[in-house]
Parts: C-alpha cells; structure tokens; sequence
C-alpha cells in the first residue's frame, strides 16, 4: 500500500471516523483504524461494534492495499505533521511509513483479517434531512434521555416517519422531550430507537450546514446516516417504543405564559443555592400576574418573582429544576406557555403547532416555603 | 452594613480575590471573603495564609460594617445576578441579604474576628514594573521550579534588583531559566524567594497592560505587588538562593543556531511517540548543516532534519526532550542559538545580550538509536 494525501484531508478523515474508536476496550483491534487504498479511494473505518464509521478522503493511491493501525497513535502523528502532503507506504516487518516534509515516522501495522467490516445495510427506505434540521432537533431532545441502562430502550432516541413528519422522542422516567420537524417529501412510515450515544458522536461529526443534507437508510437492525463523504452505520435498540401519546394528556387548568430568558435566568439563579444531589425542589408560586421562584437549602434562601400573563386559577407546583432549565434551554421562542392541571400532575411546555412538546412530572413538597 | 454597587464592580472584585480562596481547607474560616464597607470604601479580602489579596471595589456605602461570607457561595450568586445594581444588607439573625433587580438571596454571615488580617508590610524598598513585562517574564521561567516540596527554596522564583536590572530564576533539578529585564529607575540591591503558587495566581489576576505599573514592595518576611485598587501580600521563602554564577558556564565547543518554530515543531512531533513515564530521550545528532531529531520507542521510531548554522565540531547529545519544549517555547525570538560543549555537560540556549539564559542537563542515552 502506497498513497498520498494532503495533511488536512487525511486530518479530517481522521477525526471523523475517531469517533467510533472507543476509549476503553479489551479488544485491540477495535482501538485501530483500517485504512483501505484501492483504485482511487482512500478509505478510513473505525467500528466499536455498536457504532461505525467509514469515511473517503481525496488522495492519489500508488499501489493499493490495506492495513490496520492504533487509531490514537495515527491521529497524534497526523496532527503533529507539517501541513503539507503526506505518503504513507507499507514498508519490510509489518510497519508503515508516514512521511511529510522532513519528518520520517515508522510504526507497526496490524492485519486487517482480524477487523470487522461495517455491516451492509439495505438501502431500500430512506429519509432526507438537511444537516442543520438534523443536528438540532437531536441536540433538543437528547438531554432527556436515560444515563444508566436499567431500561435500555430510554437510552435511546424514538425516529418515526409518517408522511411529511419526523418525531423524534426521547424520554425517561421524569419528562418527555419531542420534536416534530416537516421533511421536503413524503416517506412510507417507519419507526426505529436508536441509541443516544450514536447520535451524541453524530452531531459531533455533521457540521450542521443549512444547505448539505443527510440521507437517513432504515433497516431492521441498522440505521445509516449517509452524509457528504461519510457513513455512519449504528445498531437499532430492539423492541417497541412506549406508547407516548397514551402518556400526553393536554388538559389544563393554568395556562402560564412568559419571557422565556427571564424564567429560565431566574430558575438558574435559584439552582445555585442546590446540588443536584440535594433534590431540593424548586417551588413556583403562580399568582395572578407574576410567578414567584422560591427556593430554601441549607446554604439560604431565594426568591424572585417573573411576570406572566395567566389563565385559570392559582398554583403552588414543585419541581427538579434541572429539568425545566434542560427544556427551557432548548426552547428558541421568545415567549414560552406552560400547562398544568394541579400540583399532582404533569406539566406540559409546548408551542402552538407542537413542534416541541416538553412533559415534566413535578415532585412534591412542603408548601409553607 | 448595607452598601450599594454594580454587579460587573462586584463581581470583579470577586474573581480577584477568590485566587487567596483556598480550594481545600480544614478551617471554614478560609474559605471566607472579609467584606469591610466603611466610608467611602468597599474592601473585598481573602487569605489563606501563604498568599493574601485585598480588593476595593466602587460603590455606595450606606452604613458601615464587615461581614465574612462563604467566597463560593457568594461569587456563585454573584456571577448569576442580573446585569444591574446590587444592595447587600446585614438583616436580622445573622444573615445578610443580596438583592437585584426582583431576586433577593438570604445567606448566613459569619463574624470577622476569626478572620485573619492581610500582614502589614512596611513600604520603604519599592521597584516599578509594567504588568505586561511582569506577567511575561514570570510565564518565561516558572515552568522550571520544581513542584514536589522535598527542596522548598527550588518551588520559587529568585527575584534580584540590582541597579536598574531586575534578575528572575527558577530552578529545578535538571535545568535552570533566568530572565533579565531592564527598570526605568535604578534601585537599591535587594533578593528575595517567591512561592511559585503566589506567582501563578499573580498572573492570573493581573491584566498584562503595557502601560500599567505593578509596584512591588520587599520586606524581611513579605513581598507585596500592589496594582489598581488591588493588593497581594505572599510570604517569601526564607533562606539563601542557590549560587547560580557558579552553575553557569559559557565556554563552549558547538554553536547551533536554528529556526525556533522548525526545532520545536520537529522536537514536538517527535515526543508523540512517548509518554512522559517513558523517560525516552530525545537523540540530537548535530552534523555540518543540520541536526537530526531522533527518537525510538515502543511505538515507533520518528527522524527529522533540521537545517541549522554549526560552529565548532559534530555532537550527538541527548535530552529530555519536555525541557527542550518549555525552554523553546518561552523564546520570542525567531532564531535561537544552543551552546554545548560535549554529550555530558549541559547546554544553554541564551541571546546576545543574555536578557535569556536557559540551562539544560543533558541524558545519557545509547548512541545506537
């Protein structure tokens, strides 16, 4: 194997397909590249066996061949080199070369025999996405995913096609976050979860342009996001996702409606009075044109109070305030409503045409605060 | 007490004086600003006993009084407060309340006399520096004091006033750095030792103007930069500093005068390959027109050429190649001359005029690499 490239390509090539090499692993060859030259591509492919991802850099190939290398090693050599071209050579006792300007380095190769190539997925459904649509409604919902795997399928992110819609769900056992965005086209419908960790690399790697599109493939087991000169290929979360709208009730008895930066600002400022450890609940005290922000710890006290327009009745209603700071923050609306029925129930952030849907379930406490 | 002021006054004068905040302590006391508004003044303090800071802030007092204030808590509900005016106000129970805009903060306040007072350090033997050449050249030396304790006078700086030349060194076990630079006025001959933690905490206070003066008052026990509305009193180390003139040879065999940028960018690539445990050196073949950058490790082996300027005979010598790094990096200069007699004795990296010297040991190292 012989080929050259420029610095830059092969430095981007590089920290797309790091992303799929794990940090922590028993098995050495998941912690390696396998670099393909063949024709006139150049191919990078890295697989943790959850995730992978294969992506093409321009360059010339002098004599193909392939070859396995410790992925973090490469991409330290590579982004220390001048920028400038690089050829990387095979060269006697399983080593490679990598030379740039002046700098000569040598370091061993493994066989590519041992590497798992990235599973084929049929490309017979398929959505299209620009980037941009892609990468934000993951990062609006994937806050309110479950960390820890007692229930894997609140690992993950629920996508589901139908018609002109993608929704995507994610949830754990304290809110719902949805987002429902418009495609250009209609699809046959089809639905898959897939894991949270897949999407957290992904909006790291799609660099999120207005007008550079994703194709999303829907396989049985897979999912592929299919982007400029990229795959990413994951495996789905099996079985069937819970029955959301079962969950929904959009009933209420008040109706808050207010400046989103002044709520979310004075909830933030009440937050730091707590450790999350502390489950402190932050109590709202909704009156007639204003909503008073009280918190109590062992640190001291807080109060503020926001202005508000209100319909229906009074409420004293208590939440973790970590979760409606996660979904105020993901909120881009100027004004933001809040529903709730009473102090028992849900309460539900959403906008007119429910393009974002939050579902917060409130905590109780001692309301002589 | 009761005082009024901005929040960008207060939340200045905050950051200041967290630096003397202690991160770890068993005395509660410490982790404690001292607050003074008497007057027309409003005094932030902290102390830890090693390094002590004392900030004015600008403001309106209302009535006299100190407090002592948890410094996190405080800087936490600070750094949150709206943009606007701040009222904090001793109320009843010990407690003072922070007010802004419609958020109202209830915290505990503890009584000052626990609180240690900053040392009052006799003004008679001053010099005058600009913040900019004082925060330099303390950033040019300070990566070479030792950072375990088993010799306390090698975790400081030197700093020597001799006529209008003020002397900064730092040493470690394997290499010495000194920075000389000039001072608008001669003064009085005086030396003292400076923990490097108060130094590192300096730069991170002082602004780095030009035309900003730092004035640095010396007595037995203290040294003390006073700077704008802002004070830091350090201890110093007692003790005499180590003989540097005797350490120091300038007779030399082999002059090599080379780019910086190249070398270090070469010796840069080169270290990739090793971690720091490795202890690897870094093999410096010196021939007629070029040095050849060597390393061999368990990963690989890299090689580079480097042009240079040669006076004097071949040398292969070796180094650490983290001491080359740091002593490189902290030269302005776009070409460096490197002084060596042979592979045992040490080399200096120093300019003309020796406004830099920087010493380094060389390592032993089998010449068959």
């Amino acid at each position: 194997m012989k080929f050259l490239c420029t610095k830059s390509n092969l430095l981007k090539g590089v920290s797309i397909a790091s992303k799929a090499v794990p940090s922590k692993t028993t098995m050495p060859i998941l912690e390696c590249f396998m670099i393909n030259a063949y024709g006139n591509t150049i191919k990078i492919t890295a697989n943790d066996m959850e995730i992978g991802i294969e992506t093409v850099i321009e360059g010339m190939v002098i004599e193909n061949g392939s070859i396995a290398v410790n992925a973090r090693l490469f991409s330290d050599i590579i982004r220390k080199l001048p920028d400038n071209e690089v050829c990387i050579q095979i060269i006697e006792n399983n080593q490679v070369k990598i030379t740039c300007e002046k700098a000569r380095f040598v370091i061993g190769y493994k066989n590519i025999q041992e590497f798992s190539a990235l599973p084929d997925v049929i490309k017979n459904q398929s959505i299209t996405i620009s980037q941009y649509s892609l990468k934000k409604i993951i990062g609006q919902t994937i806050f309110s995913i479950a960390e820890n795997e007692s229930n894997l399928m609140m690992t993950g992110e629920c996508f589901e096609v139908n018609g002109n819609n993608l929704k995507i769900t994610a949830l754990d056992s304290c809110r719902i976050s949805i987002r429902n965005i418009s495609l250009k086209e209609n699809y046959e419908k089809t639905k898959c979860i897939v894991p949270g960790k897949t999407l957290n690399d992904l909006t790291k790697i799609i660099e999120g342009d207005m007008d550079k599109d994703v194709e999303i493939y829907f396989s049985s087991n897979h999912i592929m996001f299919e982007f400029e000169d990229t795959k990413v290929v994951s495996r789905v979360i099996e079985g069937e996702f819970f029955k959301i709208d079962q969950m929904l009730s959009f009933d209420y008895q008040v109706k808050v409606r207010a400046n989103k930066n002044e709520l979310y600002d004075s909830i933030d400022r009440a937050t730091l009075l707590i450790n999350e450890s502390d489950k402190k609940p932050l109590v709202m005290d909704i009156k007639d044109d204003h909503v008073g922000i009280k918190i109590k710890s062992f640190s001291g006290t807080m109060n503020e109070e926001v202005e508000i327009l209100k319909e229906g009745k009074d409420l004293m209603i208590a939440f973790n305030p970590k979760f409606i700071k996660d979904a105020l923050r993901a909120i881009d609306d100027e004004e933001v409503s809040l529903y709730m029925v009473n102090a028992k129930n849900p309460c539900i952030i959403k906008d007119e045409n429910e393009s974002y849907i939050y579902m917060i379930l409130p905590v109780n406490f001692i309301p002589e605060v």
